[in-house]
């Protein structure tokens, strides 16, 4: 089977432009079928702050309101998408931006307001990968913003991890399918801010284990549990670091096993 | 040869939800190949005001800055451009939304600065039809907004109306190709304001007389200007109307010929 890369990049690639310089340079040399899956970093929220569109929290997780969601419409699959994929074009990688309501790729439904209504968020029904693999035989790479659409003309706010763990997923059965989650970190540490304690392999048993010894906490949580998904439904290889790591495959990553 | 249907919405659909529900489902249920291009509408400018900048004219025409280019990139190609991708997949019409960078499809070059600089201003140099060849032989309808690029990681703004001509001129030699360009008004008429006075055939002779008379002057000449460029392309079919009209093909609109 040829091997499809899918990378997931944060913030931390997308609001910094000499990281983001570097990134598109290596993405694109990278050779073969490959999808980039990007999420907002810190431009809608200084949008909405401009916009006098408060910042909804219930429990902490952001409540994507009406007014929101157009400013996830602009920001993710306006202003960062079209910049990355003119940025890919620029280095001869030939990409197209989509949300998942492009070529009706990744439908969801709207989470269900009870017990907590979250407004337009999306959860992932169905990934259909035809218009990609057509593109991909074409040398062009997809470039994935966190959107999705429910098919029946509402577009909703998915976060991009999982966006990343089902495109992976659906892709499992025709390729050696790896799934690359970049971040700032080298990977998942057993002390934090010590790069020196870099766990490079989490199976399902250590994982419960760092879970019971709170060293994966918080964020990491549903980071981990994508990759566990992505996992169980053949993915071949996931990986959690730094995104030249990751890319140029040095080993110095954590890699997640079953 | 297959016939190919190229149809341009402006700020009259955008603008007016009932009217852009219609014109959806009218697009929707044409059969075979098809390209929507759309305009901007208002939206660019309400956000314009709102983040206060400041609109840039010269001689009356609209300079891009680079705040400017960020407002187009996130209104036409984020929101408008994905909500109308979204309400297509709605009623069935399968549809990706396309930047002149995505894919490569529109490569332009940004405008000189001399002797007027209209900022991020891009005259297109090249049109790639490939991608959309293999998307339209799949059933998926490509979605344009005004926006191309320079093939050096510059985003740039493009005229909707050119864009729509500059497609329809790359398509003549492979696609019976019809460019029709919906607008507010059934066409151009003798008596602006009297529907009743509609011209329904210009050619090149009467072109030159209905600029004479200065029946034909203001935002219509580029319009036309545009028709009769892709009409020397080879483009079989250019007509200009309200979009039902062009549309169900009720012959209540204005056609161009050489």
């Amino acid at each position: 089977m040829d091997m499809l890369r899918i990378v997931k990049i944060g913030g931390n690639i997308i609001d910094d432009r000499l990281a983001l310089e570097v990134f598109i340079a290596e993405f694109s040399a990278l050779a073969g079928p490959k999808i980039l899956v990007h999420g907002g970093g810190k431009e809608a929220s200084r949008l909405a702050q401009k916009l006098s569109v408060p910042v909804a929290l219930i429990d902490g997780r952001r409540v994507t309101d009406a007014a929101t969601l157009d400013i996830i419409s602009m920001v993710y699959a306006g202003k960062i998408n079209k910049s990355l994929v003119a940025g890919l074009q620029a280095e001869g990688c030939n990409a197209i931006g989509f949300t998942g309501a492009d070529g009706n790729t990744i439908v969801a439904e709207k989470r269900s307001p009870n017990p907590v209504d979250f407004g337009f968020a999306g959860d992932v029904t169905g990934v259909n990968i035809e218009p990609l693999k057509l593109l991909m035989d074409a040398a062009i790479t997809p470039v994935f913003c966190a959107m999705t659409h429910d098919k029946k003309g509402q577009l909703l706010n998915t976060n991009a991890d999982t966006i990343a763990a089902e495109l992976a997923a659906a892709f499992a059965s025709q390729f050696n399918t790896q799934l690359l989650y970049c971040f700032e970190k080298s990977g998942v540490m057993k002390d934090i801010g010590n790069e020196e304690s870099l766990i490079t392999k989490i199976d399902s048993d250590f994982y419960r284990e760092l879970i019971r010894q709170n060293i994966i906490a918080d964020g990491m949580l549903p980071k981990l549990e994508n990759c566990f998904y992505a996992l169980h439904a053949g993915v071949q290889m996931v990986a959690i670091g730094r995104s030249h790591e990751l890319l140029q495959n040095t080993q110095k990553y954590t890699s997640i096993t079953l």
